[in-house]
């Protein structure tokens, strides 16, 4: 059985072990610099982001990362689902597709115009879905990113 | 000469032409839905963006819209550029690069571990001097996004 529940400042370990699996299946894990104590920071005391955990059966199965964006052109705030994970054990069972039905549910509440996310271009079992769900890419976007290093540089001179 | 500041409740109406001005740039008008109320209402009283305005010589020159956003693999808040904007007419200033470098600044200040934003494709000289300033195309990622129809038709089953 499946539930679903806004995760809490004792569920930051638990979120630091989803997103240490995640990184793993992404091939990114040396770009994980989470620790427990940065999780519970800045998603509790800062409240930076927001969390949804799935349990089946009691056990932590996945989670959903998200937090309040914006469209310039509708002038209304978004929801953007910064990740999406179930444990690869318990895929097949609709879980992911749940957490998503969930948060749309909070978008919906929360009169937003948007939920959007980003997927990366060789998970093609991912992009199946979201296509057949109804979601639509933006295919002519592409993102920049400046990290803290890039930062300082640019802002020395 | 030019001077940046945030901008005010009394910008609104300011904003409202610069986004109008934008959409024409990006073949976009259709979409904009923003009217100067509803920029108050989300800006300045729900707070769910903030705006720099750029002025040349004390007239509205351009604008950067952005809010934070959360990378989940460093636990930590960085800033999304939703918008970067100059005037045509007073392009070749420089401003877009000095409004951008105010941002990054405003990133530093607030202990950010990214800057963040997207560009279309087929926009060259910008993407030149993103590459130029030391950004990272996110090449292999697509962003996917449900509208308010989908959410309402995604949430009813």
């Amino acid at each position: 059985m499946l539930t679903i529940r806004y995760a809490e400042p004792q569920d930051s370990l638990q979120i630091l072990k989803f997103i240490k699996a995640l990184a793993e299946y992404e091939k990114l894990s040396a770009e994980v610099v989470a620790t427990e104590e940065k999780l519970r920071q800045t998603l509790f005391e800062e409240k930076s982001a927001e969390v949804l955990i799935a349990f089946w059966n009691n056990e932590p199965a996945g989670f959903a990362l998200f937090f309040s964006n914006y469209s310039t052109f509708l002038a209304q705030k978004g929801i953007y689902l910064e990740v999406l994970f179930v444990n690869p054990e318990l895929r097949g069972k609709g879980i992911g597709k749940k957490l998503l039905k969930h948060l749309a549910q909070i978008a919906k509440d929360r009169n937003c115009g948007r939920l959007e996310w980003s997927v990366l271009d060789w998970n093609k079992d991912a992009i199946d879905f979201y296509v057949s769900i109804g979601a639509k890419p933006n295919d002519e976007w592409t993102t920049y990113r400046m990290n803290e290093k890039t930062i300082a540089e640019f802002t020395k001179n």
